[in-house]
């Protein structure tokens, strides 16, 4: 969460929870509404969000579980505000609130002071937004989770408003940090969609599985097209799966092949898959859990919780990384060691990153020419790569390019 | 190198350089000729050729180095046989064999006993084989190095006849280990293609600058293909990519487009690049020197060798990784801290292997059904890796999946 | 759990839990006499024992888990033989058995065809053995955990008969690979010591609490030794802590000071550290949980299940190191979060392994000079490790060194 | 090198070589002097000593290269200011200089303004000072390569006079970030003790080679003190050995066994070399070259450069670990394979390092309580450490901790 002040009045950006953190103390995020606040707090899994005064807008960037997951606890009395479908996204976790659904480049006003745009952006869930704040003092431009992808099949980032943003000038670009470290670009999604192609007619029998974020429409799509070109029928199993997906459909977002089915309750769930063991060879299913997270449809499967078994030949997709915090690699490597003592053929990272590289992170500070930068949302070995890059592009430490810690503040 | 012996009579397969020991002892290959074949041996750099006795021919499964690389030095006096492809890069360096081109799937008789077939196979250079020793005791297949891609823009691996031989019955497989211990497969060139077109588009200005092998002639292809898009005039610069396009366009491998310029010799290089100097924006190099290779051009250019500085916005893409031995991994290292330093974007990973990863192995184990594996060209855990893999299919160890290390002999 | 046949009749060479799969399955060891043996079976936790035909007597080398931890569930008929320290670890574990406490150095005949002699070794746990089988076809010794720690505290490596052992003879060394990859000689305690005497002069304040493996008496006897020295009452807190050092008082391979506590139950341990509170800067605690054990006392100290709490300038000094799969890793570095949380300085790698390094297995091999060895206790790359040491000095894989996988039987 | 300027008056605080970037252009540092200063300061290899105005002193901390070794080409004008060991260091490398030899404590007038005292503390050179900086405005304590060594057998950093220190008032703390992302405390040397009286009590025969940095007197003297115990007659062979401790000698920092032969010259190293080659079992050689430098008497030793062949049964001791760049990496570990090949057993790790880790930082935090904290000679991550752990202690980034990139200038 970061707020931004001017003339007394804050604007707050995001509300999210700190999933690593929260594992990490062994919460299961369902039963999170039985934790007190003020423990959250403490343990620094949701923001301390009274420590911002006079806040007139809390703003959302896009509908990720670290943007907004936080929104339930910290109840924001003043309006939200955000694109259609992340509003919705909101909506589903909290019916308190005050929501707005605001259209791209519709300008928004928060107060006299205060204007909002919302520019779309590619990223890896739907209707991403680089969040344009105009103010008294100046543009803010906050960037917060993106990537630069050209062959999305599912949004475009708007270089033009992006480009006419810049030429207008902004005082500040506020900037995710995550792969600010790796060389060259991020690569776009044609890249799963090549492989996915190579290993769907590689591999000749046997169920194949595949897992991913359910939030992560544009792999889905990805997932289900190429599946079609196999034939096969696609099971796509798990409440948060089913969830997302009709939201998706609602927007327009997703289309769904004919034969595809969707089901979200355990017992339906059972039903599927008692079909899949009689013809396994026919059916492709996609659910969650490539974190192995324990309530996840996956892990179900495999812990027999269902009418089904793995089988010597079925096949596991990986089309989604884990966060690379050393818990999620241990349960990634104990549910694949797993699965290979069962026989399961592993076919791991058929992903992208939905975050930009060096490279994405260069063309943006060249189309925005900031005055200043404020690197945020990542560890400050992340946040000092900005530091790097800005430097190549002619900013200066603590001149015009800034580190802040959480919780801190600094005036420009 | 390979020795297969049978009723008295030896087949070599393969013959080639350890390139990393080479580099280990400073050697320069253009170099080697001047030294003693005896300390090549004793450094372990050559095979030991003559400790096979009464070899009937000497079999080539592809033109790469450490599989030809020391003929000139061994000189077989067999006959050498391979498909013409290779015979012609053998040709270029060692003059004074018996040199055979036989086409694939052609029943070629060594002797009474033995008769030998070319089965095409993907890899990472043109007309790469397996081959199929037919004997008095039985079939054996020479697998070293190969990869399943069924999306290669040059050739088809022969399924067909791979699965016809698991048929007729396979006695023994001999094949290679590099990557049998990566799960899944291993990516196509599609890949490569996604993130190319991707990197192309991305890249508003200066100079783009690709480094690959020159042997690698699919990769060739591949990156001439996404420049023609984007409508820069390529220059491919150096001795060893003008003569193995030379080979690949005799033999139909590579098709240049029209405005492609070819420059093997250091004066013509210079006279290009003085070009490429005046509008960097419409040129795109393509050059060796991928690990840093002191006498590649890419370094030449880099240590300003030419009528040529590198500048900031230009951008370098590496389309090929190093072997990852540490030399390798400090030389290349240093090779971008200097490009950095001269304002040179990176742009790494442009790539995929050319080498099976285990489901690759499995597919190949499953079509031959040999009884006896052998896994070679690998270090000891790689080639462990083989026997965890044969493992799940059925096979033990010392029964009939066999370790043996360097210069021993085992019979089945 | 390694099985030796001669004429007939075989010896059974330990039997222990996996400790590290176990973990995977979320098993408490303490529950798992609950679960079906065949169960256990299945996952590869415990040994399928029944394979073994005839056995004659079920030796056990050293008191560690995953030596002796499978005997409750495989419940040997044969008599359990080790010497007297061991056999009262087995005791503890297992009532059922013909338990005997055989002394180092005495012959003890199995039967007409076989005896055995326990040789002394060091290791991480008081009296391992070097376990030499005198058969009719000659000598077999077993060397499955050890290392050569000429500055051991508690022990002295006989060399001398193990000298004689190899002057006899040896036909074949059973030997394990755990660290057979690592460079050099395994460091001594006396490491330990130079890094403790140095940790505890340093730290000036606040309470310090180190954890180690309660088997380990000769680390316990060096903190104990060192905090004597800077004057701190030591409280020893644990269950297993508490057994473990009865026995070894009991044994004369521990000397408590006389200021040391040590409590057991946890209504005793909750005084205890009732009284840390009001005096910390006074009080070391020595306890488990290094590898973040749910049910360890450091644990339960950090989850506040006892009347503590830890401070801002406490010191963790970690005095063993976790066993490097995945999960140990994980919850290791939550530990260490949730400590660095509360304010907790962390000193970590005040220790040495109790693991033969390539250079102790070098001279264990010259010592002996065995017919045959036959490496164990590790993965495919570290038992391959073995073969590359045994190359070194003259041994040629399949002829004289030989690699088997668990499960396989080879004749020699 | 690092500027402090009060009142118009700079004080210039070391003045330093980049050896990693040396390295990387392939620069012998015995030819350097031939090199263009500009082109120098262009690579980044000596610092643009010029950008700092009216400069009154040039300090030294201590005698490490990355510390003086720039002066022979910036050749200050101002006097060159140290305690009198690192003066004599200078003074072989630069005769021009106007050099002081100051005693530990003793207050010296730079100017009207400003005085300085030099504070004993432990490193891995003797005679390595904090520098304390008094001026109008307060004093600086620059801490630029220290450790916290209460067991070194040479000196004793002076504890009193940095607490006396901290009590009058610290303005500003510049210090070094190597290591303070490495948690606990940096081992002592007597860690070095153990381990080498434990390696030498093992290895029975051959040869035994040690190496490590001429530079470090106290390693050189752990080394001959342990090798004295053993009854092996010390070789010490080469140029800068020969130098570093003729000086330390006259200092009264080491003291040779009787026995003890030292040769510079290749002449004099190849008689003794002839002499070892005769009775290898009596001989203890100590020389360069552990991060395999060409030039060093190591590497010549393996390259046949002298009357000497390594056999089968040598130890190599590595009493030096090498700087954890690319390169270096790679060297050693192309030296490693060689020796190996030779037969020559490897003993790696012989070493503690001499730089600070977290913990010893916070202790000299907590001691001199500055004011302000500035961390230097470090990566931007590794001085983010710096960030970290301040903010445990409470300062802030940004109003009390600074973040500054080279060529940077703050006020505070």
């Amino acid at each position: 969460m970061t707020g931004v002040t001017v003339g007394g009045e804050t604007i707050a950006l995001d509300n999210g929870l700190r999933l690593d953190t929260l594992q990490m103390y062994d919460y299961d995020i369902r039963d999170l509404k039985k934790v007190n606040g003020d423990d959250l707090i403490r343990l620094d899994v949701i923001p301390e969000a009274n420590r911002l005064r006079n806040v007139r807008a809390q703003i959302v960037s896009h509908g990720h579980l670290d943007h907004i997951g936080a929104i339930p606890f910290t109840k924001p009395k003043a309006p939200i505000l955000s694109t259609p479908y992340p509003i919705e996204i909101v909506r589903r976790e909290y019916r308190g609130g005050d929501l707005y659904g605001v259209e791209f480049n519709e300008e928004f006003s928060i107060s006299k002071r205060t204007k909002v745009e919302f520019i779309r952006v590619t990223h890896s869930i739907p209707e991403t937004s680089l969040v344009l704040l105009k103010t008294d003092e100046g543009n803010v431009v906050y960037a917060c989770d993106y990537k630069l992808d050209d062959y999305c099949n599912l949004e475009k980032t708007d270089y033009r408003k992006v480009r006419r943003t810049g030429r207008d000038g902004v005082k500040l670009l506020i900037v995710e940090s995550t792969r600010v470290n790796v060389a060259g670009k991020t690569p776009p999604e044609t890249v799963v969609r090549s492989k996915l192609e190579d290993v769907l007619h590689f591999i000749e029998g046997g169920l194949m599985v595949a897992t991913t974020f359910s939030s992560h429409i544009e792999r889905i799509q990805t997932i289900l097209d190429e599946v079609e070109k196999v034939g096969r029928t696609p099971l796509i199993l798990g409440h948060s799966m089913m969830n997302n997906i009709e939201l998706a459909e609602r927007f327009g977002y997703l289309e769904l092949p004919p034969n595809a089915k969707v089901c979200g309750d355990p017992k339906r769930i059972n039903q599927a898959l008692g079909e899949v063991m009689k013809k396994r060879d026919e059916y492709f299913v996609l659910t969650t859990g490539h974190q192995a997270e324990p309530q996840s449809v996956l892990v179900r499967m495999l812990e027999n919780n269902f009418r089904f078994r793995f089988q010597k030949g079925d096949s596991l997709l990986f089309c989604a990384n884990v966060i690379p915090v050393p818990l999620n690699i241990a349960y990634r490597s104990v549910l694949e060691s797993k699965l290979q003592a069962r026989g399961v053929r592993i076919f791991r990272d058929i992903h992208v990153s939905g975050h930009a590289s060096k490279e994405d992170h260069r063309k943006l500070l060249r189309m925005l020419q900031p005055e200043h930068v404020l690197p945020c949302h990542g560890s400050i070995e992340q946040r000092s790569g900005w530091v790097a890059l800005a430097s190549e592009e002619g900013y200066e430490l603590n001149r015009n390019i800034h580190l802040i810690n959480n919780g801190q503040t600094t005036s420009i």
